[in-house]
């Protein structure tokens, strides 16, 4: 599939399969199916597409994708501000909406501290979560990142931070396994690791 | 994933899923990715996805996918317009010239009759077929449709209309297995079913 007798076609192709987990076969299903759609549908779907860079927000507070400045979760006054969830990803937030067992807000860090990823803190919005909780303490602080070094790491850097500020701070339940992502986890696992989950002291003692 | 706190990025995991092959959690990858991609990469991924469907013409000759009334294949004088593969699809266009074997022309029908499907000759490019070999009697068509009873039903149908009008009609060798479609047969196999074409009568005849 090098040349392609259509540049238009492999323009499409090649532009198509720069998306994660698409390959040039993929590219040319998507882009021969994309042809034959009606041209409303083609519309709505870069319409979509387009919205997805130009109109989605970081939102002010816990930097959630929002479609304004201030998210649905953050806006929403059956939420409880006072217990803010840490997570490393939005995706982790969609996964933790679905288990139903989370009534408080997020802060979304953008990532792990991963210095082998060149990943320190000042990439993610550690800043933000400390100033955050500086300046109105949450009562508690429920650190879900994932079970890996990096989380780990992460996890200690948090806590020093912010003890001084935070009555509580915990760490989801070790319900999920070592290593485990939290967008692979089932939900009924994911939601009772937040029922049970963990002073940040009793999970890292060596005695728990 | 119904009720996501997005309404911008749920419409667009909804249009990105209605691809075929691209379920919910796909399409949200690809939506944050897309989210987090440099404004040029989306416009460029944007106009390409366009193109595909305003820029794209079918050839007015043999109805493949082309940049200009007329496409690359048709234009080019070193392909011998005597000489036309009639084939189901675009895909099959793109599968023979990989195998470098064909230095003929096309014609693309657009599908294969398949009474079940409710595809008609009607739904074809058949009467173009007929029309174009009416006018210019080419010397040789070779129908490389899918080894399948629709295959074998559209290649009988096209048989009975153009032979009074072509000296030789083959179909390309068995070498595809029965059942099979010709988008993935190996270059090779494929490549080696050009050469291997057999006259229409010898190819049905049951002592083939």
């Amino acid at each position: 599939m090098t040349h392609i007798f259509s540049k238009i076609l492999d323009t499409a192709i090649n532009e198509i399969a720069k998306l994660p987990g698409i390959g040039k076969r993929t590219a040319l299903r998507l882009a021969l199916h994309i042809n034959r759609l009606p041209s409303e549908e083609v519309e709505q779907l870069l319409s979509a597409i387009k919205n997805l860079k130009t109109e989605l927000h970081s939102c002010e507070i816990c930097h959630n994708l929002s479609d304004n400045r201030i998210c649905n979760i953050c806006n929403n006054n059956k939420r409880n501000p006072k217990l803010i969830c840490v997570v490393q990803d939005i995706r982790d937030v969609i996964a933790i909406e679905a288990t139903h067992q989370f009534s408080g807000v997020y802060h979304v860090l953008g990532g792990v501290i991963s210095p082998m990823d060149g990943i320190g803190p000042g990439q993610l919005t550690l800043q933000n979560l400390f100033d955050r909780i500086a300046a109105t303490p949450p009562e508690e602080v429920i650190l879900a990142l994932p079970a890996t070094i990096e989380g780990d790491t992460t996890n200690f850097y948090i806590y020093k931070n912010i003890r001084d500020n935070v009555k509580r701070i915990t760490t989801i339940a070790r319900g999920i396994g070592i290593g485990e992502e939290l967008e692979f986890t089932d939900e009924v696992t994911l939601g009772r690791s937040f029922i049970a989950r963990t002073d940040f002291e009793t999970a890292y003692s060596k005695n728990s």
